[in-house]
């Protein structure tokens, strides 16, 4: 049983379902809510949040600790670069994305606009999203700063980087909440990475009652 | 120049100075108010967090990448089990403190206490304080059911699973937010990482304006 248990907007499922197709590791979705607090998915894994992958016979959990785990047992196509620097310059950028992009920018946005409406908790907080709108420019420059230097997000490799911020950012993309007129050099890197054939099965999600904008799935948006 | 950007009660930082004593490494210690927001500091870690550590000449940000690069390039003694799959469980429970505990428990009693004090940016939120305390009896019955079954939290060898639980742990111990009468098991885990000489550093820290209780520094507590 290859499974992964998730939500299609959640960042980090995008992040291991990238990494798994990248990988070429078939396995089947099934969606958990974890606001619903299911005794059987706790059982599995206490920490009550996705993703959670079976796999190999085990229950793996924390997008990183999987991520970690893809890249040492299907050690093809590399997430992580050679040497130990290289791979701390990924992982700080990972990292980067996991946590500081998530709680400036995708917590404000997607999950004031969406998760509050599907999990009936409540009303989108304005200053919630102001904040994500005005948060979200800082950090498009910042990839734009590090695309004018490098090919990939961390270097001249594709790293779990890339994949991390592609995850982020391809949720934010589905609500329409990426401009990407502000960074030439952005627009280059997702391009890149969109037209991935890894990246096809995050463009045919569709979740009720948001529909996405039409550039969403278009290789040439 | 080896230096460790940190504060002395900052859990990430802490993780990282156990860790650095543990492999015997030695480093200069230089105090960093992450919320000062300072020009050099940002320049050399746009991510404006702590710890950021210089070392081998290269600047490293990220605790966990911090962490990682230490493993990979000083192995002796090792933060990761052998195999693929110990792996993945100690780096899921790592995370669990560095992600789940941290938001759930540590941010909202020690950030509540102290560092809104310190960084003299309002008065301690009542209702913060009571979640954290509510929040933390859950993460002690988690440790005491793990440490029932194994010896270390990740399994029978000492983790970075341990260095970040007991980093958070420690810190709240500081301002004495800890029940250790509420589990023997994990009292007893505790004090066996607690005696290590790579403990130390922690013991002797001192904050002006919040001194520990007696028990801190004591090793039978």
């Amino acid at each position: 049983m290859r499974r992964l248990y998730h939500m299609p907007l959640s960042p980090f499922c995008r992040k291991v379902r990238l990494v798994l197709a990248e990988k070429k590791i078939e396995v089947e979705l099934v969606e958990e809510r974890p606001w619903e607090k299911r005794m059987d998915y706790l059982r599995l894994n206490p920490s009550g949040q996705i993703p959670m992958l079976r796999l190999d016979g085990l229950t793996l959990a924390d997008s990183s600790a999987i991520c970690e785990y893809l890249d040492e047992k299907y050690p093809a196509p590399p997430l992580l670069p050679r040497n130990p620097a290289d791979r701390a310059e990924a992982r700080r950028l990972a990292a980067w994305f996991d946590d500081k992009f998530h709680h400036e920018v995708t917590k404000n946005l997607l999950y004031e606009r969406v998760n509050k409406r599907i999990a009936k908790s409540g009303y989108p907080d304005s200053a919630a999203i102001k904040a994500g709108a005005k948060n979200i420019k800082y950090h498009i420059d910042y990839i734009g700063w590090l695309m004018d230097q490098r090919r990939w997000l961390a270097g001249d490799e594709m790293s779990i980087a890339d994949f991390a911020a592609a995850a982020q950012l391809s949720a934010l993309d589905y609500i329409n909440d990426v401009d990407w007129a502000r960074s030439p050099a952005m627009k280059d890197w997702y391009s890149k990475i969109k037209s991935r054939p890894a990246f096809r099965t995050l463009l045919a999600d569709l979740v009720p009652g948001f529909p996405p904008p039409a550039h969403y799935a278009d290789l040439d948006f």
